[in-house]
């Protein structure tokens, strides 16, 4: 089932996407809902971020290859994870499919994509097993953790490397019908592809994460984790197109545009 | 004006309270509110975090002497941050007024404090100047920045030393009449004073990094900011209970209770 969040006709709503229709709901995938009868056309409506997370929780550091090339990237010796140690996000900088990505002015030329698979949690949860785990999700959806290098290699913590405003595109939708070990991840810029790799070949996967995470802390039904992403990323600059597709759930599309 | 938000007769309000006088309101004071005329006793009700937080900023290291001190702690070099970059703490981990702080059975003795001002944002915000900063600051409260410093010395991130479920207790209410120069900081365990300090002898006052952070990044309503703490922390066993004190505001109290 897909789930979108979409503005029509001044007011927001949840729906279920059938091909190109969507069915309104009443209410929210994470509480209850029923049909209401409406249906739409997918490009009748403005979509928006697939929910409003509570928590914001992200991987970062969960890819072999991206760690070599992170660490290259910032002088340092690649140091892999030997803990599912989990890390945060802001908000703030959350934008919907087809929404700009915003270069401020004072940002340098390192200024990159990283495309990731969001784990969407749909119950509470504390001190779930890794055969648990899965059982709080509710679904997936795509996330591009844009990253400004040279503030990230600056800056005490990632708050505007990572998380300045427009800087978290995320969606076109949630899908609840995945085989993590069937995902594939595709980055294309402009079309061209420029990383391509399997989605579930991370060091700590999804199960293991929440199953850690949950030793400390409550899940909420709203709450996400951004599983990190793998290999080098190349510069964005205004005027690109940025697209993470991920085989069966969908393609996110972002353009870059320069800070008015 | 002081705001507290309880539940009382299995409803969430908030009020306003005069003394031990609770005048409740409908709406909330980030949007609308009025008062209904309904007025309850301090002591009738169970008070709840003063509100449910949109992002968790968190400044982190912020006075001279905490940096020392936590350098000390985890056999690093002291490294007085030359910048104002903001961290994120989590909301699974908010409790109120009085509720108990749980130590999880497989934590160390280095369970501590970490009292702190907590600066509540009530009007969106972006590009601000430091002389504009404050035009953003719905009032202050208090918070205790649980940690646990054998965890934060071994992981990669903070998630479970300062997030864990019961570390970050909040309130017992939010004061919009503070003046920063005035307010002091006390920390009691059992009754007894283990850390005194100027509120505002901060690195980077609240204005600076208000002003700072929204360069990059909007401010919501409902957003927080904790500013750091100074000095160093004394270890809290169960049994104990901590009280955080800053004049002017009032004082946050929780017990500390042993994983069951």
């Amino acid at each position: 089932m897909r789930w979108v969040r979409y503005e029509a006709d001044g007011k927001t709503s949840y729906g279920i996407l059938n091909g190109d229709e969507i069915s309104e709901v009443s209410g929210n995938p994470f509480e209850t809902y029923s049909e209401t009868g409406t249906t739409r056309t997918l490009g009748s409506v403005k979509l928006l971020i697939p929910f409003e997370p509570k928590t914001f929780y992200a991987a970062g550091i969960n890819y072999e290859e991206h760690v070599r090339e992170a660490a290259k990237l910032l002088n340092r010796e690649p140091d892999l994870p030997d803990k599912a140690d989990i890390g945060y996000r802001a908000n703030n900088a959350l934008i919907a499919h087809n929404e700009p990505i915003v270069k401020p002015r004072d940002s340098g030329e390192r200024f990159q994509y990283e495309g990731e698979l969001v784990v969407v949690i749909g119950k509470q949860a504390k001190h779930l097993s890794e055969a648990e785990a899965l059982s709080c999700v509710l679904g997936y959806t795509i996330g591009n953790d844009v990253s400004e290098r040279d503030w990230q290699a600056a800056d005490r913590t990632m708050w505007r490397a990572k998380n300045s405003d427009t800087f978290k595109p995320m969606g076109p939708w949630i899908e609840t019908d995945v085989e993590l070990d069937k995902l594939r991840t595709q980055v294309r810029v402009n079309g061209q592809v420029v990383s391509d790799f399997a989605t579930n070949n991370m060091i700590f996967g999804v199960q293991h994460y929440i199953s850690v995470m949950t030793r400390n802390i409550t899940l909420f039904p709203g709450d996400m984790i951004w599983m990190g992403t793998d290999g080098a990323s190349e510069n964005m600059k205004p005027g690109d197109v940025c697209d993470i597709e991920i085989t069966g759930i969908g393609t996110l599309s972002n353009p870059i545009v320069l800070e008015e």
